[in-house]
Parts: structure tokens; C-alpha cells; sequence
């Protein structure tokens, strides 16, 4: 199988972008990104996207960018895995070019969310779940989640401060990502005082939505295309896998065994162990989520993932770094575009250019984008020498 | 890049089934198609689906119909193209096994249109179009397609009544398919006097919407898996290419560049040329778009389809059949499932199973399914020995 690396990057800002339109947003991303790669053209353009449809009345992503950013006449499709649709998309690009079908992919993340009414934006995220066993229940996604923390902190004798640390790391890391939605420091008493959302989730449990696009351009390792962005980073492990749609059939509600599944599968292929991972960007939607995700994936024993937490190591010096440039809950969280950015941000980590959350001598990098309550896992792991 | 056979196919009827849910109809077609395999499990489910956000209020197909059929935990996700989405699905499926990084493959096309009104499916299908700069004029899909249809008419001095070839064949073929959502032969009378939906397009030039689902098995070709089958079916070519997602933006409203450019990457991949195609699946959501893949694939002269057909070479006996098993035209037109529909009707076409419209000896066949009013267009050959 030919080995892939990354050969440009691009991001735009996330926030209520009124002033440009979804492909102007995937434009701005994309052009970034085909700049810093040095080509013009491209054999493919995947799109990751999750609500076009109901937010913006547009599908049909591919030649609707594709012409846009000059693409005219080349192959472009969506991919739509709920909110893990960025690393679908990503993981679409990267077979593409393995196969040797073709040999340059641009993989673009895009969501414009704002400028639909709340109640429609909560209705078009409830289509990740299931909308004849959950949805018609009344269910929103957040309470879905909500369900999941109240029964995790129930079978492990957390209380709501312990989860603190979740967001005050993000939110720290976010101040320094200019990017990010929110860029400013909060404290654990800012946590406790949030206004609660569906108890015990309140809003600094919980990400922001925003408008945004993150792009790459994925080429062939051995192709010289790539040099020119400095230092090499190539993709070593690609793994998905899913879970029942609905919270309420899994066998256990608070482990995730998509994501069990596929960072294991990720690990055997780049021939590493959890404990050679330099920094993780988690799928912190909610806190829980980035919880129980260190846990599935081996970086802390069930059920103690708040003790990671409170003891200082997902943070930039600790010994997992998580939300690096702000997570889901700083940087924020356009969904069918965060599984791109969170690639992005692994790149820049290996790059060296987080300053300000760097991790100091990054050199294996992981994301993890997650889709539904759970329900889809997609794992990458990035590497440089 | 290794060769991917089609291990196994299943399809539902295409009609209002308003007593299966989405996921019953995939599910449907997707046990078929495994049981025809052998296999008991695959490594990923891929979905070809448009519209389920708006018509079903479900997205994150992926996992919903994998855990349904029996594979959950395997990956799963939906790639969407408007009216291209299958083939784009079954495009996906085959980059991933030629990869090398899996061994298996479920194709699932899929759409249920038929629990909603009309007018919302009127603006469903319009995603397809360009939502700032086609449908905020308030024109519809079906409109569109009349204005190129009127464009053609004036350039080639074509009449209304030459196009009843279109209809009259896909008709007398989907009388042959059990599948199909018209099963009765037309004459040229009925044709002339069906009601008008946009000038000069009237009901029996038009595809039927409907639900209904479609699945295929893919395999390495060098597996031993696929044999069981019978005859070995192989994918000797995938193409795809867009162009404007706006028909007014074309250099030639009247020529489909996407489907010049995908069958002639095809052609090259497969070694072959047009006049080697033993029959051709195209996508005859309306008459003219059935006579402009006609000309763009090199099966006719531009401007001159509508003679071909006249001349009874679009029949299962004729030069290129064409619409073999009804077309979109009587077999209908599940917009998501489409482009799998077609493949699989290639697949029993080259076994030698479509009793009454077989079209005899046929070794190679080609299918071409068209996104948007010509703006994604996928383009595969299958091959048997």
C-alpha cells in the first residue's frame, strides 16, 4: 500500500461567519491549503459535511467547491458520517491515494451553522441519532449525552467539579490558537458557575457551534510535491469503526468500543503502543466524551480519566496532551469540519508551529473524531522524523 | 492496484413502500447481496444516499443500517453526490479494497422519498442545484432539465415525438424486471399524450421517484470468495468528473463535458473502446439527459442520439442497448440508490440473467450515473469472461 503524507494545510477562523457563504468559507480553507502545497490542481476534492442540507438547502458539496476553489472537471463527492464526517473524508482521501488510483487529493471540512434558527440547528444534530428509537422520544444531543455522563459519574463516584479540568485545558490551549472560537483562559470556578444545559452537562461541559472550514492535500509519500512545507508528515494508521446508533443498545453506555476498536487497529498499524503518542486530539464535544475516549484508547484506566485530568497530564507538558489548540470546546466545534481541523492542529503540533500549546519534541500525533453518541470512531495517527 | 470483483447483488422492487422504513429497505437489499456471497461479514458498509436528512429526518446512515444487517462494529459511512451518490458509494468501495486496506466491501444504495410530500421532495432534489444562483430563482430539477431539453430541440432541429424512442424502450424493457417500478410496455401514443410537467418535458419523459435499495458485494478478484456467484464479474474501470454545479455556468448547456471526461478515463482504463461495450446503463432521469450521454460516451454523434434511437439501436438487440432493465424511466429513480441500481442490473446483464431484455452474449457493459443536471459524473465498466 503507498504511504501518504500531508503536503498542505489551511484553516479558516471559526465563528458566525455571516458574511460568506459555505463555499467561500471551503474556498478559504482549501486555497490555503493548495497554496502551501505549492500545486494547482488536484486529482479529487472530498468534502466532509454534515447539515448542508437542512442549514444551508445546498447538498452536492463536490462540484459546488470544486468549480469554486478552480477545480472544474475533477472528481468530487461528500462524505457524511454525522460529526465525524471530516475524518471520513480525510480516511476517503487517504484510500485514494493508496490505491494508486490517484495521486493528489484535497480533503475539505466544512459546516455553516449559523445562520439557521437554534431550534433547527439542535433538530438537523439530532439526525446523528436514531430518529425512531431516540429522536422521537424528544431527545436532543446534548441530552443524550448528558444521559451517558450522569451514569458515568453514578459507576464511578465522580462529582460535576471533577470534570473541570477538561474544559479549563481547552480553554487555556484555545487562548493561544487564533483560529479558535474562544480564545481566552476560564477557570474551574467559571466552570462550576456555567449555566446548566440538561444537568449534569452546562455550558462549559459543552462545545460551541460555529461556522468554519479546515483543508489538506494529500499526496504520495514518495512523490517530492510535499518538501516544500519544511518537514514531512506522513499518515501512519487510518482505522474506523462503529457502534449501534442508539446510546441505549450498547451493551455498556459508558464505554466506547468504536473507539476501542479502531485507535487498536490504528496502534497495530503504525507498530506503536498508547504510550508512544505524543499528543491526542480528542473528540471533547461534551467532557464526557473526551473521558471516555483516553479510556477507550488505552491512556487511562476505566473510569479514571478525571484523575488524568486533575493531575495535570493532558495538558501541553503532560503525559497526554488533549484539545492542544483548543479542542471541540475552545477552538470549537462547525461539525462536519472538526475531524478536519483536529488533523490539522496534529500537523502543526509536529511542525512545531503550536506556539504558545506546543508540545515540546512532538513527533507521533493522534486524532480521533467521533460521530453520533458514539456510534462512529475514526482514529489517525500522524508521524514525522 | 488490485482488481476488485462483485461477489454478490440484491435489490428491492422500486415502489411506495410505505411499510419499511429506510433501514428495512437497505437491509432488504444488503442480505441479499450477502447471502448471494457466502459472507457473513464485511469490512466496511458503504451508503449511497441524497436525501434521508430531509425525507427521513436520519442521517449517519452508516451506522444505522451496518448495526441493522448484523456488522456492527465495522466501519460505515455515507458518500453523497445528489442523483450520483451509488455510484459514488461503490467508487469509494472499490479505492478502499484496491488500497489493499480492506478485503471487503457492502455497497448499499438507498432512498425512501415516498413518506413525504411532494413539494418537499420538489425542494430536496433542487439541493442538487446551485441553492444561490439556480433554485433562489425558484427554478425546479425538472425545469432545469426542460430548458436543456429546449436548448437541444432548437440547435438539432429535433421534434417533441423523436424522443418517444427514449420512453418506449425503457418501458419494454422494465416490463421484463420484477424490480422495476413500471412493468408495462408503452407505445409512441402514449408517449405523445402523457400530461406536460415543464415544456417540453411530460410524464413519460420524466423518471419516477420511488423507494428502494440496492447492494452490492465487493472482494479482491484474486479471492476465492466471489466464485460462488457463478460468474465472475470484474470492475475493469471507475471514473469520475464534475463540472459547474450550475447549468448556465457550462460552456455547452447541451454537452455533458463530466461524462466525456469519465468515459474516456473509463475507455483508457479498460482498454477498450466504445464500440467494444456491449450494453450501456445510462442515466435517463429525463429523455435528454439518456441522449446526451448517448453522445458525450462516443455512441452517437453529437446532436444525433434521438436517430440512433429511432433506428432501434438503443433496444437490447440494437448497436448500444440501453436502459436494459427499464432505466430510470420504468425501473424508477430512488435518487441515492440509482447509480447501484444500475450496476447491478449491469452485473445480471453479463450472467445472462435478464430473462426477456437479455441482451445477448454481452461481455463488457458500462453504467454512467449523473449527478445534478450534469455536474458529477461516475462512469464504471464491468467485465466478465
Amino acid at each position: 500500500m503507498r504511504e501518504v503524507a500531508i503536503a498542505g494545510i489551511g484553516q479558516t477562523k471559526i465563528e458566525e461567519q455571516w458574511d460568506k457563504s459555505l463555499r467561500e468559507l471551503a474556498g478559504e480553507a482549501a486555497l490555503c491549503a493548495l497554496e502551501a502545497s505549492g500545486l494547482n490542481r488536484v486529482d479529487a476534492v472530498y468534502i466532509g459535511n454534515m447539515m448542508s442540507s437542512s442549514a444551508n438547502h445546498q447538498q452536492h458539496l463536490g462540484p459546488y467547491i470544486a468549480d469554486w476553489i478552480g477545480m472544474r472537471f475533477s472528481e468530487a463527492f461528500r462524505i457524511e458520517a454525522a460529526c465525524s464526517s471530516g475524518a471520513a473524508a480525510f480516511r476517503t482521501g487517504i484510500m485514494a491515494i493508496a490505491s494508486g488510483e490517484l495521486n493528489s487529493v484535497l480533503v475539505v471540512g466544512v459546516e455553516k451553522m449559523t445562520d439557521s434558527p437554534g431550534d433547527e440547528i439542535t433538530a438537523a444534530l439530532a439526525t446523528a441519532a436514531d430518529a425512531d428509537w431516540e429522536v422521537d422520544q424528544g431527545i436532543s444531543f446534548v441530552a443524550l449525552n448528558a444521559l451517558i455522563m450522569r451514569r458515568y459519574m453514578f459507576e464511578y463516584g465522580w462529582e460535576k467539579k471533577d470534570f473541570a479540568p477538561f474544559s479549563v485545558n481547552a480553554h487555556a490551549n484555545g487562548a493561544h490558537n487564533p483560529y479558535a472560537r474562544f480564545q481566552s483562559a476560564i477557570t474551574e470556578s467559571d466552570y462550576l458557575r456555567a449555566g446548566m444545559i440538561a444537568d449534569p452537562i452546562n455550558l462549559m461541559d459543552a462545545s460551541p457551534m460555529g461556522d468554519g472550514a479546515a483543508a489538506i492535500i494529500l499526496l504520495p509519500a514518495d512523490s517530492n510535491q510535499y518538501d516544500k512545507t519544511g518537514k514531512t508528515v506522513k499518515v501512519v494508521a487510518s482505522a474506523a469503526a462503529t457502534d449501534t446508533i442508539a446510546a441505549h443498545s450498547r451493551v455498556e453506555a459508558t464505554w466506547l468500543k468504536a473507539a476501542e476498536l479502531s485507535s487498536k487497529a490504528a496502534y497495530s498499524q503504525a507498530g506503536i503502543s498508547p504510550q508512544e503518542i505524543d499528543l491526542f486530539e480528542a473528540h471533547d464535544a461534551f467532557s464526557i466524551m473526551a473521558a471516555l475516549s483516553l479510556e477507550a484508547c488505552g491512556f487511562a484506566e476505566r473510569g479514571q480519566a478525571p484523575r488524568l485530568a486533575q493531575d495535570g497530564q493532558i495538558r501541553p507538558n503532560g503525559r497526554i496532551p488533549i484539545s492542544t489548540r483548543g479542542g471541540l470546546k475552545a477552538r470549537g466545534h462547525p461539525v462536519g469540519a472538526t475531524g478536519v481541523y483536529q488533523l490539522v492542529e496534529v500537523v502543526q503540533q509536529l511542525r512545531g508551529e503550536a506556539a504558545g500549546s506546543q508540545v515540546e519534541g512532538a513527533l507521533i500525533g493522534m486524532a480521533q473524531n467521533i460521530g453520533g453518541s458514539g456510534s462512529n470512531i475514526i482514529t489517525h495517527i500522524l508521524r514525522t522524523n
